[in-house]
Formats: structure tokens, C-alpha cells, sequence
């Protein structure tokens, strides 16, 4: 029996038919370039300013924080390089962890190779934590920018953000703190007044609207330099025509989690308990990673002993289950999570993992049935396995 | 009587309903991430390589030289930034023209201001071309890169790229020669072998593609430094979740032009000098900008004496004619045109200008009932006038 389950939410989310439909008018009449004057154009204007306010309410900042781009890599990138050319005058120093999505990561560390700034990358608990008082210890005269994820790609361990940003802020308010919150997004409450951060990067497609469009949150007063240079457009602050469907679809899955983002995450959260106890109940040699505490409602992390992550994920997609073995960016790479390195794994058992994460619309019966599908998978796959 | 008549097809063209019906599948079924690897994504991953090919010959590239970004904006900086920092070493000066679009000015301004490079920024004669001979001059051992546009955003002026690219080369070839081909791509014949050229920008919205993806052509063996680091899309080159739609939107835009870019823009080409026939035989003190015979065949730009360009926009929409005053993407500034102010135009004549810019679906009827308003809206303003 093949069904079509996806268990692949952190990759990417379905479009919402909601989302889809407020998207269509933009691709047909209101095709208009906003920049312009004409009543024609005043229409993708206006749709722009209502998504800004959808997205600002999404994450409890004002719509003039708001600036649209292309995605969390672009948005993790003006941040980082945008913060780093800002504030060169004042220090080169950068704080970041080892957990980081790579559009932190090798930003960070191609500021490293080829601009001269200098970095501190935080190691991780076993749950995949930040221990404050490392971030403590790392701080410098030097330090210009902390960027900690609020919630990991992989493992879905949730930092402690606000801790560290008071920490960071009590060393020195002129630091700037950014968090990668994507995965956080639609996902869990987020207010970026109680986080306290000053750059916070979100994306349309992981919360159910379209790929190609994300948002950056700059608090107001603060002040980075452009990544993207040219036009007026967003302030002149991040140029190009901007991507008005796209825009809008942003602003309407905004608006859809905001209302919901609460009772939507408990029922996943309730599934997902249902698939750690199963899976772990029934299943030899599996073993759940990070924190099962401080944790995104709808992310799972195994290692399975003796079972090679790919092998894992083709035998279940031979069922129509669709899930990953690490992060959908680097699921080319036949290098080892360094997330999963982070928290203590071993290169063995790093490669043996398997994330499983729900989405909305994932119900109890499709986790019964990969339960089921997976016993089976992981006899199988031992019985061939040379380890 | 109020007609919907679009002549602002340089600011932004409409979707084509054939490139709309090519991006359904993938808001609907085919959301999947594709940089995973179950079965799930794999028509995602298709449509992207189906779309490189496609936009790879539109332009007489391989598809191995397409990389995918969120725009035109991005790609220009893509290849002035990454240029840059990748060839630093190497010298630290760069060269323009003086009528460049914002996103390689400000971009280079940036650089300049910043970064400690140096640029030349070539005047251009009262057609808006730039004499080969400037060029000539200006390059020196530490040039690195030359950036001019292919074709003017606002005057439709067609420069002389190749020969342009023969004398950099010849100078030292490994100077890069970037070109902006926003505005060329989809009404001439675009030919990266026969331009020479080692990284050329394009955008799908120019075309009658989607807004929000663009790509920039880099020739193989052409090493710059990335503009957006992370996860591994587009080789490693362009991180971030693909916007899969608008890219298989961007494929099938170019596919159509491939197939009629010389007969679509005869038929424009007609439209546009009846055009010009008309409005410079009928309206007193009227003159047209740019070069007639270098020219884009849906450009025409002019100036009306003793008439402010934004009146005049606004007395068209009042019409339902939609016309630019300058380039969409400054339409909100108050400052005259740096391109007509380049071709020696002075602050009160540049402020006077009107962009009329046909598209694939106008109309001999649409443009003699333009000339037929423009007509009594001229003596009406210039009635009014204090000037």
C-alpha cells in the first residue's frame, strides 16, 4: 500500500488554499508595479502594505520593522553582513553557535575568511542547549553580533533567547542580537518585544505560504547596511520589484497561524508525543535527539542503531512517507549533521538519523502507519545491514 | 471614456497566461522541497532543471551558467559585489556608465563609500551611448570589472556591449564585463557567445514572467564571491529554498520569447514608431529622448515642454492609461532622471519626461487613442501653467 504521508513540514509546509487564493488576484489583474504612480499599480501597493501588517502582527512588531526579501537565507545574511559592515568601526568580533542553520553559519564564517571579522561559535548541551553563561564568557569589546537560532532546523531545541539576549544586552546594548526564527515561525508564539531581539528572520514557506519570499525584523533604530542595493523599495532599504503575490501570501499565512498558532500547535504537539512513545516504545536501538522539554511542537529526531539515514528514507518513501534525514539545504551532502555532531553524536550514529516533523493537516493514522511501516523497514534494513 | 491601457511594460510586464497555467502545479501539488531526495520532490527538482534549459536558451547559455536569484536587483549586486570581493586582490577599480540603473550605481556607490574601491562612471553622448574610446581610456591595471548595461530602462539606448567587452578584453582579459540585460531580455535577440560578456542579470517580470526570480548568468570559469551564503541550492553558489514556481515561471517566459522574440517585437517595434510618428507630428514641443536607431522596439520616451511629468501621469490615468514619468523603480523621488540629465537634458526639460514602453498586447487603437488624450491633455496643463 502506498499512501502520500508527508512528514517533511521543516523542509517545507503545503501552500494553504487560503494563502493560494489571495495570492491568485496578483498573478491576473493586479499585476501592476508598486513602485509606480498610476491607480492601476495603487492596488499591489496596497496589497503590500496589508501583508506588512499581517506579518508585523504575525511576531508583534510594527509594520515599519518589517522588510520583505527573497527568503531566511537572505534575511540571515543581511543580518549578519549587514550588522558586521555596519558596526566594523566599533569591533570584528561575532557570536554564534555550532547548531546555526549554514545561511548563519557560512556567513559568519566568510566574514571570517574574507573580511576579517573574527568568530566564537557556542557549543551545545546534549539537548542541543545554550548554556548561558558560555555567551557570558564569549563576549568581548570586540563583539558587534550574537546571532543564536530560536529554534534548530534539525533537532528542534528551542534556546532560551531572551536569556541570552539580556545577557547580551546587559555586557553591552550596543551589540546587536539576531535570531533565525524560520523554524519558529507559525509554529510557536513569537513576540519579538519579550525576545528583545534586534534582527529576527522569518520565511513564508516553512508556515504554509509560498517559497521565494521572507521578511527580516529590524527594530526600529537599528541600523545596518544593505545587502541588496538599488531602488527605493522597502525604505531603500532592500531593492527590486517586489514580489507582491508572493508578499501577499506571506501576509495571509501570517494572518491564518496568528490566529490559530496556539490550538493548531497543541493538536500537533499531541501527535507528535504519540509518534516519540510509539516509536521508541516499539522499535530496538532508537533513541529520540535533543531536548525533549524545550522542543518545537511538531519535530521528531531518531537515530536508529545499525541503520544508515539514507537507506532509511528511501525504504520509506518506497511507502509514500515522505521525511528527512537532516536538513532539506544539505540533503546532498553526504557529510554527517553538525548539528548532530554538536549535541555528541558520533559520526556513526549521526549518520543514521531520521527527522520526522508534523504539519497541520498530519493526523493519527498516518503516524500509525509509518509506526507500523518503520518496525519493518528497520528489520529488514538490519537484517541486511553490515554494521 | 476610461480605458485600461497598460503602456508600462518597462516597469513590469503582466503574466502571460501560459506561464501561469506552467506554475499552477507547483502552489498545488508539487510543493515539495526540492533539495530532498524521496520521490515527493523530485518533480520540484524537475521543473527547476527543466527551466534552467529553458532560460539557458533564451540567452544561448548552458544551463550549467544559469544561476537562480529573487531578481534583477540581486543578480547586479550578485555580480558587482561578488566580483569584487573575489578580485580584490587583483586591483580595486571598477568602471560604469553614468546611466546605469540604481542597482549597479548605488551598488557600486556602496562599494565606493565603503569598501575603499574606486569607479569611473562613463558619460554617454546625447543618445545615451557610450563612446568605446571612454572606455579605452579608462581602464587601468587595477580595473577589475566593467558594468554597462545592455539596454536603458528609461531611453531604451542599446549599447554597444560587444564591442565594448572586445576593447576590455583586449586590454586584459581577465578584467570581468558584467552587463544588466533586464530590459533586453525577451525583445532582442540576447546572445551571451556573441556578447562576450562574463556575467549578464536578467529578470522573468521584464518578460512576461512572475515577479520575485531572476537569474544571473556567470560563464563557466567565471569565479566570483557569493552574495547569499548557506545551504547548497544552485551549486553551491545562491543559498536558499528555491522559489520553485516562479522559476518554473521564469522557464516557461523564456521558452515563448525563444520561440518569437524577433516577430513579438517587430509587431511592437511598428506600434512604437506610429507612436512616435504621431505624437511628434501632433503635439507642439514635444522631442523624443534616446537614440532612434539603438533602441529597444517597445521604448519611447519624451519630453513636453512646459508640462511636468507627473501631471502628465496622472492626467493619462485619469484615462485609464497607464505611462511612467521615469523608471519605476525612483517613481516615488522628486529628483529629474540621472539618465536624462546624463544625455544633457536640463532639470526642468527631465523633469517634463514621459516613458511610454508597449508590451506584446497593445494596440494600434490604444496608442491613437493615447495620442488622441495626450493631445488635449497637453494644452490643457499648458494652460494651466505657470511655466
Amino acid at each position: 500500500m502506498n499512501k502520500n504521508i508527508y512528514f517533511d513540514n521543516a523542509a517545507t509546509t503545503f501552500l494553504d488554499d487560503a494563502v493560494y487564493e489571495a495570492m491568485k488576484p496578483y498573478f491576473e489583474g493586479h499585476f501592476g508595479n508598486p513602485s509606480s504612480i498610476y491607480q492601476y499599480c495603487q492596488t499591489a501597493k496596497q496589497g503590500i502594505t496589508e501583508a506588512r501588517e499581517q506579518v508585523a502582527a504575525g511576531i508583534n512588531a510594527s509594520a515599519g520593522e518589517i522588510y520583505f526579501t527573497s527568503g531566511g537565507s537572505e534575511s540571515d545574511n543581511w543580518a549578519i553582513i549587514g550588522t558586521a559592515f555596519a558596526k566594523r568601526s566599533k569591533g570584528n568580533h561575532l557570536i554564534t553557535t555550532k547548531i546555526e542553520h549554514h545561511a548563519v553559519l557560512h556567513t559568519i564564517e566568510y566574514l571570517e575568511k574574507k573580511h576579517g571579522f573574527t568568530a566564537t561559535y557556542l557549543d551545545v548541551d546534549q539537548e542541543g542547549l545554550v548554556n548561558p553563561e558560555d555567551l557570558k564568557k564569549a563576549l568581548t569589546p570586540e563583539t558587534i553580533l550574537v546571532s543564536v537560532m530560536l529554534a534548530n532546523n534539525e533537532i528542534g531545541t528551542i534556546q532560551p533567547v531572551a536569556d541570552l539576549v539580556q545577557i547580551t544586552k546587559e555586557y553591552d546594548p550596543k551589540i546587536y542580537f539576531h535570531t533565525d526564527a524560520v523554524q519558529a515561525l507559525g509554529t510557536i508564539p513569537l513576540d519579538v518585544q519579550a525576545l528583545g531581539v534586534d534582527l529576527l528572520t522569518i520565511t513564508a514557506h516553512k508556515a504554509y505560504g509560498p517559497k521565494g519570499v521572507g521578511a527580516l525584523y529590524i527594530k526600529k533604530g537599528v541600523v545596518i547596511d544593505n545587502l541588496i542595493h538599488g531602488g527605493g523599495q522597502e525604505k531603500g532599504k532592500r531593492a527590486g520589484t517586489e514580489n507582491v503575490a508572493g508578499i501577499v501570501g506571506f501576509g495571509k499565512a501570517a494572518e491564518l497561524f496568528t490566529a490559530d498558532v496556539v490550538e493548531r500547535n497543541l493538536k500537533i504537539k499531541e501527535l507528535r508525543d504519540h509518534l516519540i512513545n510509539r516509536a521508541t516504545a516499539e522499535i530496538e536501538g532508537i533513541v529520540i535527539n535533543g531536548s525533549l522539554e524545550h522542543r518545537l511542537p511538531g519535530n521528531s529526531n531518531f537515530s536508529v542503531k545499525r541503520i544508515e539515514g539514507e537507506a532509511l528514507i528511501l525504504s520509506l518513501d518506497h511507502y509514500g512517507i515522505a521525511a528527512s534525514s537532516g536538513s532539506a539545504c544539505t540533503s546532498g551532502s553526504l557529510d554527517p549533521s553538525h548539528v548532530l555532531l554538536a549535541i555528541g553524536l558520533d559520526h556513526g550514529t549521526a549518520h543514521g538519523s531520521l527527522r520526522v516533523s508534523l504539519g497541520k493537516d498530519n493526523t493519527k493514522e498516518e503516524i500509525d502507519f509509518f509506526i507500523d511501516k518503520l518496525i519493518l523497514i528497520a528489520q529488514k534494513l538490519r537484517a541486511i545491514s553490515p554494521l
